[in-house]
């Protein structure tokens, strides 16, 4: 197996119930080639391990962490009262107040903490965000972020084309 | 194939996903003989392209734009910015807050650059809409509009007609 | 006095208590050389006169309607019942729902009567959305808009011109 | 077929797509044997039939009349315009907004117009406060109601009679 | 002193701080000619008058009650449970949360036991009801409640009148 | 049969729909080792048994009381005007309004009722708070309550592991 | 100076601004006779004693924690993922979102973990939860406590009789 | 005049009347020792500008923006449509719907296009968040960064211990 290279950015999830979320965010980070590490860490039921990760964890060679979580979504609030690191959070809507709680919970930090937060399951959103902050210092990120972005421009320009195409030969008259 | 008439509205949608909205305005101005193009241009990942469209409308012909977006629905709001056409905005719903961003995000614009918008997932009222701003200057647009309106209220009428004729035999006599 | 040129747009409020909003629309369409009238018209108190005002709206020359209200706002949509023109609402936020009320109970008109909603206590955004509709008509109207519009952006450039030079002298030197 | 009793209740939806909802409310209003007319009326689409209803709705015999209807709920208050019964508002939530918009559209009346508002998706406490109503002035109205709500007394006490013999034996000792 | 009438509607308040309201419910009761007492009961620290309170209402003569209170505004269901008389539900919005929860906890009442919820802080439609209610039973409410509409109906029309007079002579020409 | 252990705790429903989430609440009780009760009480349908209950409910040697109801959610405060227990708030989501409704019913109670609420659909953490409060006083309680939150953080610590072990084989190296 | 009792209650405040309504549920549990401390202590900006204290907290004596904190309000929570001592949560309203962030980050814990969460705004009822929760163990609260809300129950009593005497004076005849 | 740092971070507000908010991030970036600079660019009224200012922000050096508006708050997710820079924003709270508008169109970002939100009306969090993506590359932000936070717990364990101190004298006996 060849070796692991140094993660660039911990991502962790609340609860095992959390894990899909989890996995998409990963998969995001491998797309344009960041390394990660994954972990499940509970604001409340392991707290501790989520304070001595969050402490660790620039030490350790962290510079971003994405914490994944919902209900009363505490964990990226946590995780920031312990590393300087900035901490990403991706609230969840899976519950009755469909994310709101999650939302609040994680961008209403009292000044001198923040959370960067992102919108309500979009674990896209928090992949790149983890890029756009770790490309200034490393160039070969910032490249496939580009890419990754002309790919998606040329995503939207190509349907766009195809609707003009379709729309051109589809709309009939109008009424008469 | 016969010439296209040259379109009065400007149908675009900021996403693939948001196609089939898109094609329900279309086919809701087509029942009112509206000419039409469609597009999809998106506000954050082809801004260049949905700048130059709005920038060209007038001059191409275009009287109104719709704008179909969900979530932080930006779309109407960057459109308006690059043209003095009135511009529809069309919120949709299907995301974890229910489009209530969606909304707040087209209707809020700030003083000086509105939005003109109309109800969650009502494809039907941005196109009525657009006929009636079309209507005081396309007599033919009118008649249609005014033809459509009719035939909806006699739809009304005779849906009030069938519950009468179905209670007047159903309801029994109250319990003695 | 000399002769009112005959009015396009049709002001309406639903309650005295709105007169101020009302002066407000009133204000900024005769900025962009509008001509109007102004109606205090309850879809609940005065609902007869409301329904003739819209029946009777078109006939007589007008080409908008903006309708003002609060709270359960119906007046706009009772409007839209009556006429074919297309009705702006003006959704007010002064009552303990702050407005939400008013604009759920404008913008989400059902399907076929739709109201054209702008955001909450923004009268300015009900007038320009006024002059944006009639602008492909009246090239005077169009005139007087984009004038408008080159003001308020040079008003904006101003301003970013200003700070930038205030900046470039009073931020101190970062602390060593 | 017998002469139906003279209604005292006129039920009105605001769209077809509300029968569902109506034919509910009749049943309830039938259990309370309350005799009653039902009705498709639409505050936008036939507001001169609307008008026409509640105009003429007292001197016609009725003596309440309950009003359904969804997102901008205008019915109701459109109903209580015109008449001065006492109009019960019934707000559905089958829409993006789940119902938030059609309650406030509904309960949120200016003064001196009130909507006599129940909860959402509610029709037993449409039909029930309707017999309320009537009860102070039709004995036999009264007479079923406070024989229904005995009824549905004695049903939740049997649901805890049962609970708690069920409970008796399922539950089992505690962990030692 | 003369002697009171007896009172046909109960205003009964959930706590001394509701006071002013209401005094604003009764005085509008007096104005449309409807005798009535005022209580301060609490659902949660007189549970057992207010409970008497309800149980004995109907039999003292009362033909409805009007509940005021403010937060988890219990008062109006407590009261509903033991009487079988409508009651009007008046949601007061002094907290934190506006007046939402005191709604919620009106208008969302359980099957069969409504509570007839009007506006936030809306003490005049409260009292309006009530008199819609009592004016099928009682010709001289009914007179009066006629009359007050008609009242109220030709002050929105001076206004309006007022507002078209002084339009006509303040709006000055559009500029050229 | 053998005889029941004298209940700690009062497990109330307001309605036979609500079964299932009291049965909920009573297995986790279970778990804990936590003798108690289950009920159906309405406050609005079985308002005289409701109050009983809790009147009766310290003498009979109950120490808390978990009230469980959707909508507008009087049962626990009602149940806690006539007790000085301390009664614990289950909301449930289960309507239009996503038990946002419920949620404020319990916990904006007036001030000297207090309600001790937990979230939305959250049976576990009523069986939990409940358990909390009986713990100071009962060793057997804290035990088996410790002995459980042991065994939940194991489980966190476990599914951690797991993940751990599963990205050090299954993340392939980013990009190149 | 005497000897302090040992503290029963924690009082637990997330910063210096929230010092005035610790105050008031300090002077309310004092009104009770419940011997409390008070401490200020951030989730985020002094973790680690806000761990230690909660850890602590059982066995140094204290039989309830109550947290205070607005916004983001994760204190709560976090004292609770490090004691079996039931935490009362204590919401503050004093920011854009009026408390329905700091309300959602309380109640919405994740199963395992609950926060008695009391109402926005309201120190009474979180002194009086915790005095309600000690009043089982400890005769003297029960006695202060059923001492406090008889007084309450004759403050509300005293308050309707003098408002049945002032309107048996002052309300005048109906107009005839 | 000492040459102006190379700026780190582009302060932009949407309006001149959001200049009191970007005078506090600017002065909270000071205190952090990071360079910045200060424009006023509206997504509506400049967009030229705006779209200009993204596009060239990487090339002149900047690392990070940050974005400041209120209403339907498009600014920061226009500027990230023109650039890969992190883009932080901050949304204002200062309209009728209290910011609501603001997060959602800042948080709800489709995917691809992420906005690093912080709290409503929190400047200090928009200042540490740039700091925080700043200090991986900067040591010497990293230190100014760490010394904040620690005299930031230094506050809080200051305001600790006086509370201590003044409760210990002042709180009297709990009353016999």
């Amino acid at each position: 197996m060849p070796e692991q290279p140094q993660p660039l950015v911990g991502v962790v999830m609340g609860s095992k119930s959390d894990l899909e979320w989890g996995q998409q965010v990963s998969r995001y980070l491998q797309e344009l080639g960041i390394p990660h590490e994954s972990r499940i860490l509970s604001a409340h039921r392991t707290p501790v391990e989520a304070a001595h990760y969050a402490q660790s964890a620039a030490e350790r060679g962290l510079a971003v962490i994405i914490a994944i979580a919902g209900l009363a979504a505490h964990l990226p609030g946590v995780l920031a009262a312990y590393t300087w690191l900035p901490v990403i959070g991706l609230p969840l809507a899976g519950g009755p107040l469909r994310g709101q709680d999650a939302l609040y919970a994680m961008v209403q930090m009292p000044p001198g903490v923040p959370v960067a937060t992102v919108g309500l399951d979009n674990p896209r959103n928090a992949a790149v965000l983890a890029a756009q902050i770790l490309a200034v210092r490393h160039s070969d990120v910032r490249a496939r972020l580009l890419q990754w972005r002309r790919e998606q421009t040329e995503s939207v320009r190509l349907a766009d084309r195809q609707l003009q195409q379709s729309s051109a030969t589809a709309v009939p008259e109008p009424r008469p």
